[in-house]
């Protein structure tokens, strides 16, 4: 759902109509099948779905056909939508634009679809469908092979276009904006819990036009920001804490991510001494964006900050990921991470460090990769933070 | 996590320590590895994973040897809790009474670590690992042969024992409460926005003690009652619409599941007749709720009403489901399902009728199955209520 409105001040863009966004994705990935000699792809990860569709609801399956253009007349391997009948109004008003079938299990019904257009070679989505699932598609699908097709899509989403940099803006925007007011309003203050602050931070980006939090937001004070992964607790801020928050916004279906730590009070010199490690660690992976780039190698750039200041056991996860329908997908800023960037690719850059029982900080940034600097999408400053 | 509190005044009972508890399910899974012939199952499914150990964090799996008890010792297949670095010190506390890996990633792990232990026949969730999936572990497994296991945790799953009924029946509490609330404060009223009274329900709910809503809140008013997942929108409440609400709220990660369908102003000729229908079909559905009973029949008690009444084709959906760590579980009530019910199990019984361009009525509420009459957890009147 790629509508254009203004959220707290984005300039809205011109983009092409839906169904043509929509039909631009499927013909990049139609060219894909045809280097994989496929005759179609069996697409039943629901947000491949949705990507392809403009589909929203919670069960729907697609068949993409390899050489069909859509809805081409009744040839049998035109791109077809199958969704079941909680969902026929809603599928009509949002796929107009394909041939739809109300069918369940609606994988099954694709395959026999598949099978019944003479299709010799289905390649379906071996990173998503189950070892069981397998076994009830080759049943439907019979004389047809199905051929493992892993990440066609995926690696598609992984670029993203501008309606989804569009979404992604006003998410990101959004968070920026509850953040400003929750600071401005004193909603940081000692006292307030982690639950209260993290309850108010999620209905603030609700007022900035978010349809909810991207996740559930991490608020972590004192000894609990040493916590990478924290969730809210009743734990009271007090004076002289590091306030940690992550917390990101929805907005058609595109997620921001953003991580801010703020001191209450006065810093301590080991928090400021904190903060300015993960803050130049932060700045060399940002600087690192490049396409071209290794992944592996950005998350270096950003590791060898605090490797070199003796904390490198204190960094227990990745620098980054991509970031879209899913608040977590391709690509993987990690050691172990493969592949280069890409113009248009969407990530985050958090290196955090962790000390156990005293604190931690982490900062993030969402970012696309742009020729050139990367973009900005996430604006709030990432100068220290007293409150 | 079953910690034991008040919620709008449900009375706290007496359970078994949260690690007895775990212990107690991991038991009964032992029965079954071992009536299967497994040495051990390598659990990656992250619901089953917190359902056997009550670890809460995103990345986890678990390995449980069919013979030994937890931690006995260093035998090789003992159970063994695996998660990645962000979750160290959070499964430390989480999981105090298991052995805990720190790698990633855990399913590779865990499957290496099997092997290790000279495992020769190792389950797998084969429901839920992908096809690519099976290939990494079967690459890391060596000499050990994966065996399909579909569903052994989701079968113990299915029959909730008290510490989630308990959880269960917080959750309803606080949907209820946040319903009564929202009536008696006007919050249902012409002039009102879907989106507004969607946002205003799930804040109460929390409220109430809520971690927050178990799905996206369905608010449908006027036609939109007729969508069966309508999302909610900027449409404005007007005098004479059906107003349909389907929400629930989330505590200790267990899910309530309710309908109401309420009528602004007088309620025209058609609406009560329909709305009497409806509510006819949810109780044949409810009185068919027995030990025993075969889920398809229980579909079918409540559908023959509606068909009797000439609206078979209108109503779309399934009568109900399962409902616990996953809004929508086994045992699946519908034509299709297959299966008894047994004490214990705890799903919905949510028949509707939808006229597609004038309204749709669904009456839903969530219910134990007991020797004897059902548990009704949802107690918010069935009558109609006209605001």
């Amino acid at each position: 759902m790629f509508r254009i409105r203004r959220v707290n001040g984005a300039r809205p863009v011109r983009v092409l109509s839906v169904p043509e966004i929509h039909a631009r994705r499927r013909a990049a990935l139609r060219s894909g099948l045809r280097a994989a000699e496929l005759e179609a792809l069996l697409v039943t990860n629901l947000l491949n779905v949705r990507y392809l569709t403009g589909f929203t609801g919670s069960n729907a399956a697609l068949l993409v056909g390899a050489d069909e253009e859509d809805g081409a007349g009744d040839k049998h391997l035109a791109t077809l939508f199958c969704t079941d009948g909680r969902y026929d109004t809603q599928s009509a008003a949002q796929v107009p634009d394909l041939r739809r079938l109300i069918e369940r299990p609606c994988d099954l019904a694709l395959a026999g679809a598949a099978a019944d257009g003479g299709a010799r070679r289905l390649g379906f989505e071996s990173h998503h469908v189950t070892v069981d699932g397998l076994t009830a598609l080759t049943g439907q699908a019979r004389g047809c092979e199905l051929v493992r097709a892993p990440g066609l899509v995926e690696r598609l989403r992984a670029v993203k276009d501008d309606a989804e940099v569009e979404a992604l803006r006003m998410a990101c925007s959004a968070a920026d904006a509850a953040l400003a007011d929750l600071l401005e309003q004193g909603g940081i203050a000692p006292g307030r819990t982690e639950l209260e602050v993290g309850r108010d931070l999620e209905s603030r980006m609700r007022d900035h036009g978010a349809h909810g939090p991207s996740f559930e937001s991490i608020v972590a004070t004192g000894a609990n920001s040493a916590v990478p992964h924290h969730r809210p607790t009743p734990a009271v801020l007090r004076q002289g804490d590091l306030l940690k928050l992550d917390f990101g916004a929805l907005v058609d279906g595109y997620h921001s991510d953003m991580t801010r730590t703020v001191v209450i009070g006065e810093p301590a010199g080991w928090q400021r001494e904190l903060y300015e490690l993960v803050a130049a660690a932060q700045a060399a992976g940002r600087a690192a964006l490049r396409p071209g780039a290794e992944v592996r190698d950005v998350d270096a750039a950003a590791r060898s900050v605090i490797e070199d200041a003796g904390y490198g056991d204190r960094f227990v996860h990745g620098l980054g990921h991509g970031v879209g329908l899913e608040i977590h997908e391709a690509p993987m800023l990690s050691r172990l991470g493969e592949g280069r960037l890409s113009p248009g690719m969407t990530v985050t850059v958090e290196p955090g460090v962790y000390l156990a029982g005293r604190g931690g900080v982490r900062i993030e940034d969402t970012l696309v990769v742009r020729d050139g600097a990367p973009e900005l999408l996430t604006l709030t400053t990432k100068q220290l933070i007293v409150v």
